[in-house]
């Protein structure tokens, strides 16, 4: 049997990569191929546990290593117990946030730097990553108004973090889009059904490689 | 003002070390040495989240690396909002358990190596390591008979792993007592007033070298 494929959505609050992974994975299922829609920190009964403790802190919030290290174990559970299982048996894997948002928020805007959070990644999931990372940009001013349109029950401990905050975010995510063939940035400034376009055409490589 | 001093009780289930652990923390506050009793994974509210995650596993249960990476972050957050504190403040810090015992576990006996623990601790707690080490070794039938002694209600996802995984601890635990001059090995073998005399005896270098 083929491994499957393995295509994470990265980017901001408010970029819209949550609903353009809900949509690739229901343009997967509609040309018969077996997509798994998952999502981090979560997607297995420990990770989702871990996310809890992640968005609403039990106690003062989480410094960045602290915060790094829940992430690394929430996503080790993932890769163990759902990502490689569903790749290895042929599916295709659409994940809201991989590692990269790791890099972008503990290891960028949190300080703890690139290389910890790689050793993390290493330790924890093998250093797996994905065949395609699609990073969803969208001007810093477009995300702040999806966020207000928002219900405010969304808000968690992390997505609340200052526009200071997010904008070293979005500066650490532009550089490792700069950095991997592995991960294509695509413009989120328009309308939903125009983004997935865009998102359809950057995974058709991947479709096309898979022989279906 | 004077550092603080931070003694570390290690051992595997059954040794003694938390009551070790407490006796030595009585035994301080009555020479007058004002000392804080904690233990791993816990002592902060962030961390005894995670110890119920740890010690109550929500899922399947929690491979090595992923417990690794629980544990360091429990760490982490003990070692930022309590430990560090406690001892910048001149208090001493007695621990019902501390990295060594993410060594002796997860890197020994759960196999993902001693260097992993290492960068694990590194990244999360700047590698902190206590001014002393006691390693409380009590024979594995004897400990076995204590264990089996106890309240059912005390085993544990960890502690309930078999006999084949707790020879595995205690031999890395041997292996790292040879390592370090800050790790001490002490005989638990005997009653608890008698073990409590040679702590006593271990940890007299340090109130005198603090010169109290």
């Amino acid at each position: 049997m083929t491994r499957g494929r393995f295509i994470a959505f990265e980017g901001g609050e408010g970029t819209g990569k949550s609903t353009q992974a809900r949509r690739l994975a229901e343009s997967l299922a509609a040309r018969g191929i077996d997509a798994v829609l998952t999502r981090e920190p979560g997607g297995t009964v420990g990770a989702e546990a871990i996310r809890s403790l992640l968005l609403s802190p039990p106690g003062e919030g989480w410094d960045a290593p602290a915060e790094a290290l829940l992430f690394a174990a929430a996503r080790a559970d993932h890769v163990a117990r759902l990502i490689r299982p569903a790749l290895a048996a042929g599916q295709w894997v659409v994940c809201d946030r991989f590692v990269d948002s790791s890099r972008a928020y503990q290891g960028g805007a949190g300080g703890i730097g690139d290389e910890a959070v790689q050793q993390l990644h290493a330790i924890g999931s093998g250093g797996l990553r994905p065949d395609l990372t699609l990073l969803i940009e969208v001007p810093a001013e477009v995300a702040a108004e999806r966020i207000a349109r928002r219900d405010g029950s969304r808000t968690d401990a992390i997505g609340g973090r200052d526009a200071d905050y997010h904008a070293r975010v979005a500066d650490a995510f532009r550089a490792i889009a700069g950095q991997a063939r592995s991960v294509r940035a695509i413009d989120g400034n328009a309308p939903a059904d125009e983004v997935h376009d865009r998102v359809l055409r950057a995974i058709e490589p991947l479709v096309e490689d898979s022989g279906r």
